[in-house]
């Protein structure tokens, strides 16, 4: 493995860490004060997310792209913006960051590390809700990335502010944080067996968003596109 | 029709949809977990609903200016920056990605997707309300265009925050937002006999805003202005 | 008068307008809806407010400076940033729009026009808040003008958001606001009586942050500087 | 001294007075209007110090790069960014103005000045908490620093709206304001015992995060950094 290829998984597992760490993290805390009070922990939980998004896609985008997320790097590999052979490392460096973001929010919480979900996310309506958010992430990443990049970390960070709210499912949008959210029995938490469809719905609506942006940006807009190719 | 304008409309049909699917499913998802706080549930939705027209312009505004609104449209072909036989299609996608994002919203809420409001929304007050509203946005538009066009998302999105709270109406300020959410009879809602008046007071709050532009912008301030008009 | 400054006082009178408008009608919508709870109001009505100043700031900058309170035009007299003979007219412009918002707020929300505030504000406590309020206001601009000006609009409204909470006083720091305010009996409300003591405080305030600036931003930092003052 | 370190110490100690006052008086303000709610007196307490916290890094980060905190200061002299011969009274400056901060909170607010907390902060999870949290502020300031500068204010507004969520301990991050707090028993506040703890777990944290950045910005990446290193 080249130093610049470990340096850019450094990025992605460091980054989804952060990532789940604040995700679950911010969740047991606004559950844990909120007073039973649903809303207003969602608010708090989701606020924290998006802010975090905000700053790890600041800090990591030039490193690694900071996809954080499994259904962006294959977008953006189906999109010639990053190599195949990137592909499988860049996804276990998620996995790996977002389990060990989960541990380190429970270990922070003074919960037991190890933690199976019960919370039943399931049925048709949160599918669809999977499928448009992801939809929208990539038409978010996709249209900033074409047009004004250096957008893309506030982009990003206000487009799941908002589809923590206007999806049925809060929005995962995301393979490695449904897969490391099935392992938090909390707040943010996904039963394990709830989780792979709501993995196939993030993937179908991750091609949907791209196919869409296909269309809305036809051609490069401006040198920043090559720019920020990989 | 051309593939440009092809384009374009699929941005605002788009663009229309996604917003109103923030507009009415943060609006239920809000009103389901506030436990009756209405400023909580407002509040969430206020939020999603910045954060998502900030998102939207971002991406959307290159192609196809981002109106999202046939009030913009109409002021934008006032003012000699929209073409006026692009004024039909224009609101026609945006009408028709309304519905389709309200009709996604009740989809992903597992609600009936066919569904008139009961709200009643009516009175001077309120109508005064949206006439300020939509002379706000229209003002806040044009400001930018003519002087920070890069401004311009966060701007209306920010503007759209306070006008939620500020206006006893809660904003619409747009014709197809109003129409659309009178097919939805849920926190976002308003009775169908209620939208005309809604929507007559939007389009004189924007020959209002238009004038007032005109007074404060009297002439281009800088060549963005002209990179910016189409 | 001439056509350019009738511009930038029609610039400041309807800027100033629409903050009061903001001011007052969120905080009647919040403190109707938040079913008691002070806080969730005052949030409301904190992020109403701060982002209207985004806005207003955006747009009416480039025309007028922006100032919507009589202590800044001050503070840039003094610091030769306006001339002298600006100030009368401005501040008529800031009480006449002050005023006009405010009751433009109660009609909206089907309130009587004129009313006199009964809250009390008053104390030494509030009196420091006030006065801490104004002088941090008046860093943030200059340090903004100094350094960085397009970032003032973002940073006045955060200072203002930051400035509603933790100062005791809710952070008023502006004389045209307070008169105007005292023509509200709602929650943004102050009585008649306590806003002389107010509006000293913030004039003191206003001198003294003036003074720190002084001597923080000794001379100019940049070319920004000469190209934003007048 | 020169002019210019003293001019670097008041933009230190006026800015941490600043941070402090925040910190504290939204505390007790938040506190005393959220009726018990814990989360919404938080989510204000939040808000307020991240929005302070961008508007003092921006007008005050070209004067002394507005560190506000000795862990930070520490940090960029081990990074070369900042003369050995500077901390000492960097340090001074900051924990003189976070002490005067407090007292002027309390004072605004009525209260004693002179305090000693009574709330214990202790235990394994909230050390790990604070090792986290102030990890990722030097990654944030760091990344921000070596790739986009202009972005510093707010990406560290944004780190810590999210760190008060994610880490256990609410993410004081910061000796100064550690010991400051341990001044005030308010909503704020911290033990005094507890404090010498929580700094420990700061200072380990910030070594962590430097040696994180290390490996993740191995080599400057463009003209900025050497325009803002010192």
């Amino acid at each position: 493995m080249s130093a610049e290829l470990a340096r850019r998984l450094l990025a992605e597992a460091l980054g989804t860490a952060l990532l789940l760490a604040t995700v679950v993290g911010s969740g047991v805390m606004a559950a844990q004060l909120a007073g039973g009070n649903v809303a207003l922990a969602l608010l708090c939980n989701a606020l924290a997310t998006a802010a975090m998004l905000v700053v790890l896609i600041t800090i990591l985008g030039p490193v690694s792209g900071a996809h954080l997320n499994p259904a962006v790097s294959l977008v953006m590999a189906l999109d010639r913006r990053l190599a195949w052979s990137a592909v499988p490392p860049y996804i276990a460096a998620q996995l790996a960051g977002a389990i060990l973001g989960v541990w380190t929010a429970h270990a922070m919480f003074d919960l037991p590390v190890l933690q199976l979900s019960t919370s039943v996310r399931t049925g048709a309506g949160q599918w669809l809700g999977e499928a448009v958010a992801t939809s929208g992430l990539v038409l978010t990443i996709l249209g900033c990335i074409v047009q004004a990049p250096k957008t893309t970390p506030v982009a990003v960070g206000l487009y799941i502010l908002a589809a923590y709210w206007f999806t049925s499912s809060t929005s995962f949008a995301n393979p490695a944080v449904t897969i490391a959210r099935a392992l938090s029995d909390t707040f943010a938490g996904i039963a394990p067996a709830d989780a792979p469809a709501f993995i196939a719905a993030q993937l179908v609506g991750a091609l949907f968003g791209l196919a869409a942006a296909r269309l809305l940006w036809a051609a490069p807009q401006s040198a920043d596109e090559a720019a920020t190719a990989r």
